[in-house]
């Protein structure tokens, strides 16, 4: 067998099919995006379709599918969204009911399915142009904190801006922003630089979500908008069910992350 | 009374809606972002949210209300989209029924307003750079043209893309693409440079819509995605109801261009 980081997207969502792999995807067919998975039934996939909409910073749809459909046409040929990601979160009114290995069983007619950019993609782009990363130098997960900054409401969606947090050196804090505003489609260019307090943050060692990493001296908090954000905000809309990717478990797409980056 | 380009945008919207100005937009409130209106019933909203977020170029949305609002939020306060916009077109099952000042009595609780970026943005950047803008030097509508070019479809909604084309010099060719890749929000970048038949389009000086311009000696055509595309979509896919605003009778908004450039 190849090893696990060489194999094509496609070679990889074909194990995770079979269930022979059920775990993190982080380190998977390296280069190419991993997204993030919502579905949600069709009563409320208009507000939440118009929450992504007006929120593309947190929220930066890369695929939609219609209502009833599970297999992706842009993102990659063929993937069923029921079997292709190696663990679901289903929640009930807001609450986890289960954590499953595919949710074929569990398919709704009107079910809609929508995947959304994640940070891996721009953290990729700044490695490669040796901007530290630290939560995966230190291997932990990243720092996550929930803000001040509304996002704007839709229908029933609505909360504040989950934010990611990766500490630069000064001197480096331009070209960060430079690399990361070429990938709009999976958060772009950093929310906030610098204040945590400015934002609402209190204290950058106390992550809402997600580890605590490493400042170094001469360091500076830079922040991202955050995946979590549509997340929380379907949580707190409780709708009669919602089926997620479980944290770290993404969807494996065919799409570069050098794609999803502008001109 | 002020002269009309110097005014701002809200008081050019209050001329409008007592209805004192019932003509034209162009050159109105300089330097402040037009938008194209599509009003659809809470049916096709959906459907059309969706060919929008899947078509980008063709289609960028800069504001959605939610069903039954008609008071704008984001990109003008305060403005009334059944009152505010100088001449509407209303179509029946794909067909103009109507060509009316005021569309309130119209109005039902489930329309769902669509508001779309339009290339008023990005030529006022190509002028500022002095990249001629033919058809604003010579008169004219601009040339528009259908493609080959396929936009993805969404439910009932689809069709090829039409583009807008603007006679570029050779020496100028790359500046037109760079800046008008800034404004991602209003159509951006060009979707093809030179060979019109490569895009299915047989004879530049016969437009499918708008007028014919000159082509210079060394200048080469340059195509961008156009807000027609959107609204043949809805033409084709014959809706009960749809509310647009007629050509050149936009909605002025209070963003200005500039703001809707990248970075």
């Amino acid at each position: 067998m190849k090893k696990i980081d060489k194999m094509s997207p496609k070679e990889v969502r074909a194990l995770i099919r079979t269930g022979e792999w059920q775990k993190s995807t982080a380190g998977f067919a390296l280069g190419y995006a991993q997204a993030n998975l919502v579905i949600l039934p069709g009563q409320y996939a208009f507000d939440f379709l118009l929450y992504c909409q007006r929120n593309p910073k947190p929220c930066p749809l890369l695929e939609v599918l219609e209502p009833g459909k599970y297999i992706t046409e842009f993102l990659a040929a063929s993937a069923d969204v029921t079997t292709d990601i190696p663990l679901y979160n289903v929640y009930k009114r807001g609450r986890l009911a289960a954590t499953i290995q595919n949710v074929e069983d569990l398919w709704q007619d009107d079910f809609v399915t929508f995947l959304l950019g994640c940070s891996y993609s721009f953290e990729e782009a700044l490695m490669k142009v040796k901007i530290p990363v630290r939560h995966i130098e230190e291997g932990r997960n990243v720092p996550m904190y929930i803000t001040n900054i509304p996002c704007k409401p839709a229908g029933i969606f609505r909360g504040p801006m989950v934010v990611s947090m990766r500490p630069v050196p000064e001197a480096l804090v331009v070209k960060a922003v430079q690399v990361t505003s070429r990938y709009a489609a999976v958060h772009g260019g950093p929310v906030h630089i610098g204040n945590p307090a400015k934002i609402g943050i209190r204290n950058l060692h106390k992550p809402d979500f997600g580890d605590s990493v490493t400042i170094k001296t001469g360091e500076v908090p830079v922040f991202w908008a955050c995946g979590v954000t549509p997340q929380a905000a379907v949580m707190e809309a409780k709708p009669d069910i919602c089926i997620t990717h479980a944290p770290g478990h993404m969807f494996i797409s065919d799409i570069l992350n050098e794609e999803l980056a502008s001109q």
